[in-house]
């Protein structure tokens, strides 16, 4: 058993029984800890290839282990003495006045701990690392938004007592737009799936009643046979999924693609506002 | 390296050529007396436990191998004899003045061979017998159609040239609906995507010039504790994407699953037509 096995079980208990309690902001802060620990102390970094204009990456091995590599570091964004330094901060969602380079860099070094170390300590566990992401984001969230969410809506137009099962949704109050949510580590092709649920919301409820805003960790992808890392990126398909299925409020990323970028400032997809965003 | 492994490499090559030629039919047709024969020769069938009323189910296990089993498979469904006589027939789509009652297992155990010998043969491979299910239903329905399918459309609303990819999507000519065509061994959440792709194909094409036609195996899944078969079926959650997202023409099921079947005259999801059928 892994040394974040407990503390890890112990979040996932206390995040679904209070999401933006305390209890979270305690374990995420231990969970934090001990997985960058482990990172710097017990690992080596290994600098890979990168293929991706402008960014550098690396990926970190235990030391004395050659063949189990983490994925795949983004280098100017990883920055464990900042996350460290604002770890009760940043688990409480207190992060202003902290500057926005420096809060990028301790979210991101955060986000990336658990996942990191869970790839060197356990054996192709893809859950752990989302789950931990998911109750990263929504704890922040729901203290910002100083609400825990819902991960159901009731649906009465189909028969009375229905409720769909959903991202997080936040329920701001009666003369708000409710905030759908959605968390994901990466995208791929599945992502099609969230601009489908905000439809859904969207016929349900009434346009602007549910705001979409998708949070997302990085889309790097590492090439195992020459350690080169790459962003796999559809801002075409994305470019059509918000102009004929459903348009999101904002997308957030820990560590925002090259090619997403441009999607911010792109007519006609979102005019007038930044659709994309890093926290 | 399996029985298998080469006729079905052919196959996949051969169906991206020319998906509706007699090369198709020829090479589905080995595969499936290869792995009916495999499975009738040299596996036992252990019968399990249903959950599912009405539908009774076994699984096949290589002689002496106690510990490896395919997917269930549905007992007055899979008829091996019925497909061998008719295989020439199948593979080429030639099936009309054969019953349906017959018409269905023979389909049905033809669709089945290839996955469930895989799941025997090899340790862990849900992509190729996915890809037969894909190659196996895309023929029989390009034969039909007299057509080959493509997989892209153009989305000119977005740029020029630009072409999103898609399932099967067949052209039946100007004054006709496009058919789109998405083809799954088993739907599981994902199955929003289907939707939301017919989305946007109304989106940008309008509504009514693509039907979709979903064409799905079985939602079948085997609880190893007991060894046990349920269907794992979401009708709430598909009336409300039927609802709220687009509208699909028909959803077709080689096994039918007992919770889909009263979908099909459920208002107001599909009034006037009936929305599921049997192949």
């Amino acid at each position: 058993m892994s040394i974040l096995e407990t503390p890890y079980q112990e979040l996932a208990q206390e995040a679904s029984r209070d999401l933006k309690g305390d209890g979270v902001s305690a374990l995420l802060k231990q969970v934090v800890q001990l997985a960058l620990r482990f990172l710097t102390k017990e690992c080596d970094r290994l600098k890979l290839k990168s293929s991706v204009p402008g960014k550098e990456y690396f990926s970190f091995r235990v030391k004395g282990k050659k063949n189990k590599f983490s994925r795949p570091i983004n280098s100017k964004l990883f920055d464990p003495g900042t996350a460290v330094k604002l770890i009760d901060r940043l688990v409480s969602a207190e992060l202003a006045g902290v500057s926005q380079a420096q809060r990028g860099r301790a979210l991101y070094s955060a986000a990336m701990s658990y996942c990191c170390a869970t790839d060197l300590l356990k054996s192709d566990d893809r859950k752990t690392p989302a789950t931990f992401f998911e109750i990263f984001v929504g704890h922040l969230a729901s203290r910002a938004f100083n609400i825990n969410p819902h991960k159901k809506i009731d649906v009465l137009a189909l028969a009375p007592g229905y409720s769909l099962p959903t991202d997080f949704v936040f329920d701001l109050g009666p003369a708000k737009s409710r905030i759908h949510l959605p968390v994901k580590i990466s995208t791929r092709e599945r992502i099609i799936q969230v601009w489908a649920h905000q439809r859904v919301l969207d016929g349900v409820y009434g346009i602007n009643r549910f705001r979409g805003i998708l949070v997302c960790l990085t889309e790097t992808n590492m090439v195992r046979k020459d350690l080169s890392v790459l962003e796999v990126c559809l801002p075409e398909q994305w470019a059509i999924y918000q102009m004929f299925i459903s348009q999101l409020y904002r997308i957030y990323y820990f560590d925002l693609p090259v090619k997403y970028a441009p999607l911010a400032k792109r007519y006609p997809i979102h005019s007038g506002q930044q659709l994309f965003r890093v926290l």
